[in-house]
C-alpha cells in the first residue's frame, strides 16, 4: 500500500532535488537561499505533503507567532502601525495574531493569557486597561503606554511637543495656546504637553493649557474657544493639539465662526494622518514615525534580551506642514 | 521533588473547584458556563499552569485559527473590514492570523502554504492575483473577489449601482457619468458599473462611461473633466464614482475649476468610507455593509459545509448624504 502512503519528508526532497536537511530547514523557518526555499515550497505544493506543525512545535517549542493587541483599527494610526508590524514580523519569519480589545480590559487580559499558554512567542501591545500587569516571564513590548517593567516604544513625544512650540513661535505666534484630550492612563503621549509648554517658557513666551481624560467630552475646549473669539478674532494665535484629530475639529470650529486659519491662527496637531483619499496631512502636524517605530518594537521583542533591554525608546519625529500654519 | 513540579490540570481543577472535565473544556474552547470559565482562567493564572499547546493540536487536529489576508490597512475599507472579522473570530473562540501581503502575490501563495500545512484552520482573503488557484481541500471564504470555486461574500455592488443611478435620478439630474477605476481581476464589485448603466437605460436617460484599470492613472478622467467644463459648468450634473476616494478627488478637481456641488453636479461614490476625525461621510456614498460582511464571511467559513455552501453572498446596501447630493 506503499503508494496510497502521505508524501514523506523524503518525497519532498526528492521532488526538490535538495537534501532532507534543506527540507527541514525550510519547514523549520531556518535561513536556507531563497531558491532552494523556492524548490522545496513547489515540492511541498506539488506532492500535497502536509507538515505537522503540533510535532514540529513539540521539538522546538516555538510558535513563532506574536500578538498584536490593539485597542481597534478604526483609527488610523492603529491601522497604519498594525500594517507596519505584521510586515516586519513577516519578514522574521513571524506570524502575526491580531487581537483587537475594543477597548475592553477583559480582551486584553485573555490576550496575556495565550502567552502563559505558550499560544505565542510574545506581545507587541498597545493596551488601555489602567492596572493591566504582566508578568516579566513573558516577552512584550508595549507601544505609547507602560505595562509592568517590559520595555516601551514611542515618538519623542516630548520633543514633539517642543518642535510644535519652536515652529509655532518661529511662524509669528505670541499667544499659544495647548488643547489635550486623552487617556488617563500614563503614557509617553503625556510627554507632549510638558515639551510644549516647556519650549514656550523658553522662549519667554506664556502657554494657556486645557487637558480633558477620556471619560469627558471635548465640549469645555470648544465653550473656552467660544468665550474666546470676540469679531471673529482669537485671543490666541497658535494652538497646538495633542491628535490631529482634534486639530481637525478645532480648524472647524474656529472657522465656521470666521476666525481664519492659517491667517489669524496657526494650529500644529500630532501623529502625521494622511487622508486616504487625497494622501494628505490633514492638518499641519508633528509626524510619528509609524514604520520605524513597528521594526523598533519587532527588533526589541524577538533579538534583545535582559539587562540589554531598555525601558523606552523613543524616535525622531517632524513637523510637516498641512496647511493650517503659515508655512 | 513534588512541590517544585509544575502545576497539572488536576491541581487547576482543585483550585478553580470544579471538575477535571469542566478544566478540560477550557483548555480545549469547548463552551461552558462563563462563571466556570472564569474560575478556570483564574486559577490557571494563579497557578501559572501551562497548557502544552501542541499536544492539544495533536489531539484536536484544529488550530482554531483562521488567516486574514488582506492587502493593506492603509485604506480604511480594508481596516475596518479586518477589525470586524477579527472581533467575530473571537466571538467564536477563533484567532486571528493577520498577513498584509503589500499586493504581493508571493505573499499570497505563501499564505495558502501555511493552510495547506495545517497551520490554520481556514482563510479569509481579499487577493489580488489574478491566477491564484486554491484547492478545495482548503476552507477559504473571499472578500469581492472570486477565486477558484470558494464562496465569495460582497456587499451587493449590482444593486449599488443600480441605487446611485436611481437617486441622482430622483435628484434632478439629467446628464450621468460613470467613473471607474480599479482591479483587473474579475471580481464583485465590478457589477457597480452595469448596474448604474442598466438603471439609467431604464428610466430612460443615457449614461456616459469611463473605465481604467490600476495599472494606468486617472489623468484620462481629469483630462476628460477638463474638456467638458465651459464657464464653470460641467456639460454633466450627476457622477456616480465607484470608490469615496475617487469621488473625493473628482469633487476636488472640479471645485477647483469653480463647478459647484452640489448644485450644479451631485456626484456619489461607494463605500461609505467615514473620516477619522469628523466621523462624516467624505462625500454622499453607497454605504457597504461592512459588520455584515465580516460576519457572513466567518459564518460561511466555520459553519457551513459542502453543497449547502453558497458561491456568493451578497448583502443589502444603502444610500447615505455626504454633502456631494442636494440631500
Amino acid at each position: 500500500m506503499k503508494s496510497s502512503d502521505a508524501p514523506t519528508m523524503k518525497d519532498v526532497a526528492r521532488e526538490a532535488g535538495v537534501s532532507l536537511g534543506t527540507v527541514s530547514k525550510v519547514i523549520n523557518d531556518i535561513p536556507v537561499g531563497e531558491q532552494y526555499r523556492r524548490r522545496v515550497d513547489a515540492a511541498i505544493k506539488k506532492l500535497g505533503y502536509q507538515v505537522n506543525n503540533y510535532a514540529r512545535g513539540l521539538k522546538t517549542n516555538k510558535t513563532y507567532c506574536v500578538a498584536l493587541v490593539m485597542p481597534s483599527l478604526h483609527h488610523p494610526f492603529f491601522a497604519v502601525l498594525v500594517n507596519e508590524l505584521s510586515k516586519c514580523l513577516m519578514e522574521e519569519g513571524y506570524r502575526s495574531l491580531l487581537m483587537i480589545t475594543s477597548y475592553d480590559s477583559q480582551v486584553e487580559e485573555k490576550c496575556f493569557l495565550l502567552a502563559r499558554q505558550n499560544k505565542i512567542d510574545g506581545i507587541i501591545a498597545l493596551t488601555y486597561s489602567p492596572d493591566l500587569e504582566v508578568d516579566e516571564s513573558i516577552s512584550v513590548v508595549t507601544i505609547d503606554r507602560h505595562l509592568s517593567n517590559h520595555p516601551c516604544v514611542s515618538s519623542d513625544n516630548y520633543h514633539g511637543g517642543e518642535l510644535a512650540a519652536e515652529k509655532l513661535i518661529a511662524l509669528g505666534c505670541k499667544k499659544l495656546l495647548f488643547l489635550q484630550i486623552g487617556n488617563v492612563i500614563v503614557g509617553e503621549a503625556e510627554k507632549r504637553g510638558p515639551g510644549f509648554e516647556n519650549a514656550c517658557h523658553r522662549n519667554g513666551m506664556t502657554c494657556h493649557s486645557i487637558v480633558l481624560t477620556d471619560d469627558e467630552t471635548e465640549a469645555p475646549f470648544y465653550q473656552f474657544l467660544e468665550e474666546h473669539i470676540h469679531n471673529g478674532k482669537l485671543d490666541f494665535d497658535g494652538i497646538f493639539c495633542n491628535s490631529d484629530g482634534l486639530g481637525v475639529r478645532v480648524c472647524e470650529f474656529l472657522r465656521e465662526r470666521n476666525v481664519r486659519i492659517p491667517e489669524d491662527v496657526q494650529l500644529i496637531g500630532y501623529d502625521g494622518i494622511v487622508d486616504y483619499a487625497t494622501g494628505r496631512y490633514s492638518c499641519s502636524t508633528i509626524v510619528q514615525p509609524i514604520a520605524e517605530m513597528a521594526q523598533a518594537a519587532v527588533h526589541l521583542l524577538l533579538h534583545q534580551q535582559g539587562d540589554l533591554m531598555p525601558r523606552n525608546i523613543s524616535l525622531a519625529v517632524h513637523f510637516a506642514p498641512g496647511g493650517t500654519t503659515r508655512e
